[in-house]
């Protein structure tokens, strides 16, 4: 028995193996320690999001004990997963999910760079082009949130709606990163890290030097529109399959 | 010949197969180097520990070369790896076993940024989130104190008993972590070395936020009582095994 | 059918190799992260050279994806790879090869330390013996260009023209380097990074102790003649293949 | 033909297997890019030595292709791998051995933060009890000496001679490690390169705390005399074989 068409049911799957897959590249680029961290994407043509099971290690992730949510952050029940429960963030990515119809995936770590930055509540400025490439400016800092409410949730959106950075700092906590894929948003966790460290490094040794706002605008603009293959979703890109 | 009933002997075991594998999870997070560190596991119903052998290398532990000792940090003559001496933390390991009877593990490393605070004599302040939930609060320094008396192991045990925190910094020397089971002892050092990386790499870069005391009481409590899965021990919960 | 003659074809080949397998260096050496960074070769005997396609993992570069480009960067249509888009960063490389004609290979990342002292616009003193070999001196700082005419092309030839330094940290941006070969170029790209990740931490904890230039100029000069196995090219040594 | 007898025979495979192998852990830890440093055993029983040959990379290093020299530091013809050039530090090596009649092995690296201490001519204070155990006391600087004649040997002979410590920071070069055998030295650069990590972390976030001298005195005479396993050498415990 299966509680969907054979069309959700597919995407459905499709979705479970990428954001299982993806939770790898979580640990591939350092972002997570121990059970920590995690990754959902919504299903295409279905009020739905697949995120990773609550207190599992990354090695014994798989499409199968991945768990099925609609967007209050209800776990389906009955399908595969199901007897877990599901990442206790799961409440903050289902609001992103509710309020932003555009996005189809989130992430979030407690990248080292990343949370340093938030426990000084400081937004990280935008003074090397591949953060103008892609995050088009500074990466913000939001509220403070606990979780318990929805306050994470909508402190995510309050600060990343109309915002071009697809990478917000949470006061005290750490990153969350959206994007229109799960890739894209795990590809903005990634490039988030690398942007918070990078500039921690530069700056603990001198001034920086700042970039021109209209060059920041002009390689925001070329990124979002040529880079990668034609066809491609712009942010899937680079994505291993 | 056994020395031990026959589900003592099943416990040996296991704790000696648990706590093999484990010292992996100190080589995979980068908290020890050369044949530094060392994992211990009570053995659960009986006076007595698993303990790595002294001066062997990670690649060379197995469940069998494991060193099985009474709550004194005595070989256990007769079983195996006790032609070996344990490690040279032995006697710390047995003082935290005989004085604290609800501690199940215990972790010793050198790990970078954790030795960083302790040759500081300074507490780690608990400024991010994610260490609100696993320590509560700051995590302490310990007294000097070094190996030939019991004066690491009453340390310990004097800082850590009826504090939050799993984790001490003993000065100038590095962190003993202790937890419900060994696995639990093993997150406590990850998280240990994460929140000193994190909170180093944020204060040195400018002030500080501080998270005030009423929020860090509810992450912690909530973290104690409701992350994971139903049913899992809360403290050993994301151990792959 | 062929586009160039057997010899010629034999040497693209090669090229596709080599510049596919040392993308792996950068991945191994941590210079870059998701689909960042690219390393081209020129093509010994022709007016062409190898490059990496655009936004595609380091996991799926294989010497049959690498595209085949002219001297002006413009794809050569009918070859292997060419149904993809080239790196962005082709016409930086063209430039180069168009302009310094004993460059064999060209390398782009944007490895963490030096880009953190490009956002500075501050050359790498040379203070350590291991850059006077590899350097012979500081590595330079090239201008502020951005992607969409030649000025990246022109800032790394106006750079390094002349200069002993086989990098340059192009301003706010990161690494540019060149070499002999592909493999040079790589090997310059990693040793880049390990002089501004040095330099950088000697720097933060003191005043730093000056190399006289003599002695500079004597390890330099040493090291391009006598290291490595006679009959090897200089530059090529180490390459594992 | 053989050059030597059949227990000298013996006696340069098992340190050609040692010293090959060695050279991995350099990589594991992450000491050396590229195909920089090196590691050589002194052959017991003969006025030999097994040295890595020049300019190649790690992964191809074998018992076969590394270089057996007599103490003046010429390669004895005729041997595996005489057709190479051995590593160029060859001479500061062979001095060791003429010099140090108790030293088995040599170690050379340029790992990051040993070199960073070196490039500002600095000692690395003893302010944590790893390095107490493992040095005793500071690991010292030695003077500025470049490749060409016996200075760099002669800095490393003039100030280890008579120090507790194994490691001495060459100015404005890095580290070089001495040990009973080779296993022994790879351990010192290790640690050498552990100590100068913690103790920069350390330092940059404010004032260290001493160890008293004589607590330094009591660690270091405890880990020479009972560390490890009754029987093994002292300084060789925990090589993985």
């Amino acid at each position: 028995m299966t509680l969907f068409s054979p069309d959700v049911e597919a995407a459905i799957m499709q979705v479970r193996v990428d954001v299982a897959r993806l939770h790898g590249e979580l640990v591939r680029y350092g972002l997570v320690v121990w059970t920590g961290g995690n990754v959902s994407g919504r299903v295409p043509g279905a009020d739905l999001f697949v995120i990773k099971p609550s207190g599992v290690g990354y090695d014994d992730l798989t499409a199968e004990n991945m768990i099925l949510c609609d967007l209050d952050g209800v776990v389906v029940s009955g399908t595969s997963g199901s007897e877990r429960s599901p990442s206790s963030d799961t409440a903050a990515h289902a609001y992103v999910y509710r309020h932003m119809p555009d996005v189809g995936g989130v992430v979030h770590t407690h990248s080292t760079f990343a949370v340093a930055w938030a426990a000084r509540g400081e937004e990280i400025p935008c003074v090397i082009t591949g953060m103008a490439d892609e995050f088009g400016g500074p990466i913000p800092i939001g509220p403070f949130a606990i979780i318990g409410d929805d306050s994470i949730g909508r402190g995510i959106v309050d600060t990343l709606r109309g915002h071009r950075s697809r990478a917000v700092l949470m006061l005290n906590h750490g990153p969350f990163t959206i994007g229109v894929t799960a890739a894209d948003a795990v590809k903005a966790a990634v490039m988030c890290e690398d942007a918070a460290r990078t500039v921690h490094l530069a700056r603990e040794a001198g001034p920086l030097i700042p970039i021109p706002q209209e060059k920041i605008d002009a390689l925001y603009a070329r990124y979002q529109n040529v880079y990668g293959q034609a066809g491609d979703d712009r942010r899937d890109d680079g994505v291993t399959s």
